[in-house]
Order: structure tokens, then C-alpha cells, then sequence
């Protein structure tokens, strides 16, 4: 399985998502000024694992001696280049939810650190690596309880021994620690020989299926076919599709889920087919604090990422072109929350979560 | 307005979109085979210009002394000539009707001519000359038809005096003998002042819309934007959108519709929507042999179309794709049909028109 985000011995090295899949090349990540320009540029893409290299980034700067020096032995000033830190590591991308939740938490602690007087200025530098550096193997561990739940229920839905699953955008190990959330759930179906085939959708414009989600699947040997955003009604009239598996950018209270552009419409499709419809997402990508879509911020990005492929001009260069990056699917079309609890309607997550 | 194919003294030329919209280059079209592998490696595309290239390029053989001298004075060895000629063309692409009725009329015509003993041989050859030239000038004729139908019943459904509409694929000049079908719609709303905006679809794998439709908007000053396959669903929920019209290969009895890839969904979209949607169809792209969508045969073409662009590769090399290149729209989600005798709902085919 591939590692799109490493840390080892305080050196923090991502996959540059930009390249692939034709070239597999780690860089380093040595601030939190890079981590910043890596999830704005989209090296690094996909909510846990944006949120997950942020933090680490910050983990970088702590043991970074240079960078350290200004503030030793004062742990406030430590905090307060921290709180700054995370404000603007939350600023490179808006729409995913993890980001602000991850650095809040580690905002949260690193007060809790600071206000300690037990704990040494070096302490409290441990601390925050080590909770940093941690995350890497919750988010693991959380993406296979999501794949291992996903996987039962969808089976039982649809009863039967193997199941055929569409997907959109890229959810893999690429997008998280590893594992995957929507591609976990394919993952754990593959592992118990209950996965007939995986579609995946190309997820223009920026081709995270066709670059990204097809190589996974490929890779890991999975039987997988690409197809393009424009073929998916005609996938679901022509061929046994049991269910859809998409990840969340953000869920909401109600349910509504924020994800990748296009992922409102299979949801229509699917709905029009009667193909049921699930999020996979962890627990750190649901917003209590939002009751509906409409509050959610929808990033749009720039025109050229659609004028142009690889660099090179495909269109002609003047035209206007409409880039959101992510849509809202109303709770309405969702069959279920695949999360690392268990699996629920829209509607349960008020009750069930918090 | 561009041109797609030009037929002048005896020489047919045509612009080959593969190159577009970078660059503008046209290519001379010296025989039958030459038309075939223009038509299937689609330098030319689009229902209505693929059959008129066609019969121009039999037009051309016949004017050409030294193709043409073997028949010399034998009107029935032309026939059978001629004949073969159309049973070659007609297997270039499968989905589109238009060029299998042309090549008929054209193979009766030559057949009248042939028995007809008041006919000379050159008399023959140029009444069939005169027969494909004249297609351009009668196509023109039918999508101004269409155009203006299409924009008065599409502006007093809506009830407004100026309207927006989303087109996929390319329908445009380049796919006409010129001004095009749904593209002719849009255009007719624009000329007569009653076009809010225009929006187009990519329409991958082929880029049709993204290479061709709008660079046709641009180059004609039509308001526009271009939107990727997957924003369909976050367009008609973000903006106003009165129609949608779309072209068609092949329409039949029932009114289902074969257009290309990515139609049917936008149609089951415009329903959820509550959003009007119109297929603009000349008579010529009308089946009534075939009773339902079921009889219309999809092309299926080569996955290199999704796994490169331009030539250059943009996912994993062994990746399996599914590439269809036509979907069916079912009646029931089909406003009306756009003819050059006028609008008509799916089930006033059949009485209506024949």
C-alpha cells in the first residue's frame, strides 16, 4: 500500500500527488510554509490526509532546532507561534472540515501543555510530536473499521456474496494515512473475496480517478475499470452496480455531505436507478457545528485547472469556464454514513454521534 | 461562422477538428477511403456532416477522370460502383443514422439515373454531382429551421424574453454542413437577442465541448461558459438554467434518442431539476424503422480516448476503461424534439412525421 505521507526520525516527506501516476516522487516538507503550499497546489489532496500533514508540519517546526530556538523555555510563546501556525495552515483549502478540526485539537492540547506546570518546555515539545505523529496510524486504524462496517453492510443491503461498487474521486491511501475511506470499504471487500469489480469515475478536472484511483487499484491488484463523469447513468443502466462508495470533504449535521463536484449528481443518478448511495467518512470529517449544507464553504478553483492538462493547453485559451471543486449532496440521497462507529442514516447522526 | 466541409470545384476539403481548437488546418478529401478514415478517426464528427461528407466524397471519385474512366459510358457499372462505395462508408461508425439514409437516397437516385435511357452517362454523373453538393446549402436550410422553432418554443415554455441553455457535445457548424442543430438553437436565442448565456459541457473523452463548442461560442461572441461533465447536477442547483438541448445520431419511432455519451444523464439531471429538455433533430436523423432505443447499435471505442489527451498519456498504462461512445435517452425524459417542421413531443413522432 502506498504511503503518501511519511515521518520518520522528526523528516516529514509526501508523495507529490501532481505527478503521478506517471512518476513517484517524495518531497520534503520542512515548515509549515511548505505543508501550506503542498495543500493549496494539491500535492497532497484528500481531508484526512491534508489535515494529517498539517499537524505533522507543525511537529516538523518543533524539532526543528533553528526554528525552535526563538522560543525556548517559553511555553506561551510556544503556544501563541502554534495558534498562528494552525490559523494559517487552515487558510490553503476550505471546504474540507478535518483541517480545522486537527489543528483545534492540537491548539487544544498545546493550551492544555503550556498551562501545565508540570510539564517542561521539552515535554510539551514531545507531547505535541508524539500526539502529531500519532495520528497517522488513528487514521489507519479508523479507515479499516470504516472499510470492515462499509463492506458488511453493503453486502447484506444487497445479499449477496460479492458486490459490485462505483466510486468517485480518489479516497485511497493517497487521500488518507493509508487504507482509504470509500476505497477502504473496497479494500476490506477485496480482502474477503467479496468485491465482483470496482468502477471509478476520471473526477474531472482534475482527474483524481483516472490519475490517482485507478493506479491504487491497479497497484493493489484490484479488478477495476475507469470511466468517465459523463458515463455513469449509462454504467448503472448497463451494468450490476450494488452500490456507490464515496468519501466527504464534510458531513453536517443533517447529513448533507460536501465532497468532490460530481459527487451530487451520481447521487441523483443513483437515486433515478435505485443503486444505494454511501459516505464513507470518519468521525473527523462531521461537523456538528453546521445544521445544513447551505453553511458549508464551496472552494471553486481556478479556470485553467480545466483549460488545461499537464501544463498543456487543451481548449482555446480565452474561453470562461465554472470550477467548484466540491458539491452538497442532500441528506435525502444518502443511503448511509459509513463511519468507523458503524454505519447510519442521515437522520441518526444527531442522536448516534457526539 | 467556420466551416466544416467545403466543396468547391470539384475539390473537397475539410477541417480537421482533431487539431482543434489549437490549430485551424484543412485537408484535402481525394477519394472514398480518404472520407472513411476521416469519418473514423473522427476529423470529421457529427451526424449531419459525417454523411454529407460522405456522399461529397463519392461526388468527388465520380468527377475525377481518372477513378472515373474505368466506368466510361457504362451507367450500370457506376451503379454498382456507387453501391459499394456506400456499403463502405456506412461502416465507418455505427450510430448515427444520417449517413445510411444519405448513401440510400444517393444509391436511388444513381439507380433512377441508371435505368432511366433519356440519362447519358455524363448526365448521370452530373445530376449526382449536383445531388450531394446541393446536401450543404439544404442542411444550412434545416438547422436555421430548427434554430428558429427551437428558440421561440423554448422562450414561451420558459415565459421570458431571454433565456440560458446548457448543450453537450458539439453540435455546432463543425458538426453540420453549418450553423448546427441544438448549437443552432443557441445561436438563433443570440441573434435575435434573447440569449442570457449559453453553458457547454467538456463532453469526455472526445472533448467535443471543450475543444469545438466553445471555441465556436468564443469565435462567434455568444456568452458562454464551459463547465466540466460532473458540474451538471451543482449548475441547475447554483444557477439558472431554463433548457437544456442537446443533438442526437439517431432518433426513432418512440422517440428515444441516441446521442453522445453523457446525454442520458443530463436528461434523468434536467428532470430532477424540474429543467426542460429538447433534442434538436433534422428529419434526416429521424429512424422510424427502428420502434425503440434498443435497436440503435453503441459504438464502443478504444480506451486510449480516456487514457490520453493529445497523445500524451494521463493515467497508469494498464488500466481497463469503459468507453462507449452513445448512450440512449429514453422518451419519457424528453421534452420535445426539435424538427425543422417544428417542435414535437416524443409520442407525436409517429403520427407527425413520415
Amino acid at each position: 500500500m502506498v504511503e503518501s505521507i511519511i515521518f520518520s526520525k522528526n523528516k516529514l516527506k509526501i508523495l507529490n500527488q501532481l505527478k503521478l501516476p506517471l512518476q513517484v516522487e517524495y518531497e520534503d516538507i520542512n515548515n509549515v510554509t511548505d505543508a501550506w503550499n503542498a495543500i493549496h497546489s494539491m500535492k497532497v489532496r484528500g481531508a484526512p490526509a491534508i489535515a494529517i500533514l498539517a499537524v505533522l508540519s507543525v511537529a516538523v517546526e518543533l524539532n526543528d532546532r533553528q526554528l525552535i530556538s526563538p522560543f525556548n523555555d517559553n511555553k506561551e510563546l510556544l503556544l501563541s507561534r502554534l495558534r498562528d501556525q494552525c490559523t494559517y495552515l487552515c487558510t490553503s483549502r476550505p471546504t474540507a472540515v478535518n483541517i480545522d478540526k486537527e489543528c483545534k485539537q492540537l491548539v487544544q492540547l498545546a493550551l492544555k501543555l503550556s498551562t501545565d506546570s508540570n510539564v517542561s518546555f521539552e515535554a510539551m515539545v514531545n507531547q505535541l510530536t508524539e500526539y502529531s505523529v500519532n495520528l497517522l496510524q488513528i487514521d489507519i486504524n479508523t479507515n479499516k473499521a470504516i472499510g470492515d462496517f462499509g463492506a458488511k453492510h453493503i453486502k447484506s443491503l444487497a445479499n449477496k456474496e460479492s458486490v459490485t461498487i462505483l466510486t468517485h474521486c480518489n479516497t485511497g491511501s493517497l487521500a488518507t494515512a493509508g487504507y482509504g475511506t470509500a476505497l477502504g470499504v473496497i479494500r476490506s471487500l477485496h480482502l474477503t473475496n467479496s468485491l465482483t469489480h470496482a468502477y471509478c469515475t476520471e473526477t474531472r478536472p482534475y482527474n483524481q480517478g483516472s490519475r490517482l484511483t485507478a493506479w491504487e487499484l491497479l497497484t493493489d491488484k484490484i479488478p477495476s475499470t475507469l470511466i468517465c463523469d459523463n458515463m455513469v447513468a449509462a454504467l448503472f443502466k448497463n451494468k450490476t452496480v450494488d452500490a456507490v462508495v464515496v468519501g466527504a470533504d464534510r458531513v453536517v449535521a443533517n447529513g448533507d455531505t460536501a465532497n468532490k463536484i460530481g459527487t451530487y449528481q451520481i447521487a441523483v443518478l443513483a437515486k433515478y436507478h435505485s443503486v444505494p448511495f454511501f459516505v464513507a467518512s470518519p468521525l473527523s470529517t462531521i461537523d456538528m457545528s453546521k445544521q445544513s449544507g447551505n453553511e458549508i464553504p464551496i472552494e471553486e478553483r481556478p479556470a485553467d485547472e480545466i483549460k488545461k492538462i499537464g501544463g498543456i493547453q487543451i481548449t482555446a485559451a480565452d474561453i470562461k469556464c465554472w470550477n467548484p471543486s466540491f458539491d452538497v449532496t442532500p441528506n435525502e440521497l444518502i443511503t448511509g454514513i459509513i463511519t468507523e462507529l458503524g454505519v447510519f442514516a442521515p437522520n441518526e447522526l444527531k442522536t448516534k454521534i457526539n
